[in-house]
């Protein structure tokens, strides 16, 4: 019996997840054919964390990272995405994000809402070696894909390549030196073959 | 520049991926209101491995099994979703994901290349504890997701309880007895309250 409820309750946790593949993100996917939605986007920055694993710092335990990155979106099924280079209200944003937390990983038996809230809780601090990697994950996706689509959000919201290092760069290169030097190169030819 | 083309073969993998956005699955997602594409299905079933961790026999590495959910689905960019309640060529669909493996895996740097092709022989050779669980999770997600769209692929497939129990219920019981045993019982109740 506790066993059953006890799997009722992950099973809730999971079918309310499925409601991220319907989370609209300003990116569209490689082809322009449409945007991505948070779910598959949280399905490439895994495997993002994956292959870039050996351009993090020593001390990451890209493991914990690839977790950091299977979590990170979920709150969005109650607080929505907010586009890098979009206007939001960050505290108001921060504030409907730990609702969502509070709700989404309260779905689940209290030792495992514990356990993926205090991942979450590290993502969203960004100041441990595995979330600092995580979060340059995160932002350095949806360069690629703004590549491969020609534009991407970058054309919807007229960003300069000035923005993108302010914006996004800074973030990259914080957790992927090295990533940021590779891309940061192609994004720079993509901008002035455009012009 | 060494450094360089490791990075751009990396990319070149990730952005390859993201063609698995575009593979559409038998199965709808929790709204009905369109399928299941393999890009998302790939994330979910990863979290499913990490909720369902504590279900897995003692000697299940769950880091590992997620790693092969990541990967699992790559190959489908080139060969192809086939449906478990379809009709296919299994030999002739396992010609065809070999070649698409060694085609999209084969885009990374070599070392890599290997490490993440053994991930993906193993898992569909289905005989570790850690394949034997990524098999039983891959095949659990879409009970869920039928029966929250109403029907879903059984729906479309004419599907019998007989046949979920054959098709579907041995390997989910193989890899996550107690799970089966949960799942199996809302299923059975699913059919029962559509008659």
């Amino acid at each position: 019996m506790k066993h059953s409820s006890f799997l009722a309750q992950q099973f809730a946790f999971l079918e309310e997840a499925d409601r991220l593949k319907n989370i609209l993100r300003a990116t569209p996917i490689h082809d322009d054919s449409r945007p991505e939605n948070s779910g598959e986007h949280s399905w490439h920055v895994a495997l993002y964390a994956m292959v870039l694993a050996g351009h993090a710092a020593p001390e990451v335990r890209i493991d914990r990272v690839i977790k950091m990155l299977l979590l990170h979106d979920l709150v969005e099924i109650d607080a929505g995405d907010t586009p890098i280079h979009g206007d939001f209200d960050a505290a108001e944003q921060e504030a409907k994000e730990k609702l969502a937390a509070d709700r989404i990983f309260g779905l689940l038996p209290a030792a495992q809402a514990l356990e993926f809230r205090a991942l979450w809780d590290e993502f969203e601090a960004a100041e441990t070696p595995d979330a600092i990697f995580g979060k340059s994950i995160d932002r350095v996706q949806p360069l690629a894909l703004n590549m491969a689509s020609g534009g991407g959000s970058w054309r919807e919201y007229n960003v300069t390549l000035d923005q993108i290092d302010a914006r996004v760069g800074t973030k990259v290169a914080r957790g992927a030196p090295t990533v940021w030097t590779y891309i940061r190169a192609r994004v720079e030819h993509f901008f002035v073959t455009q012009d």
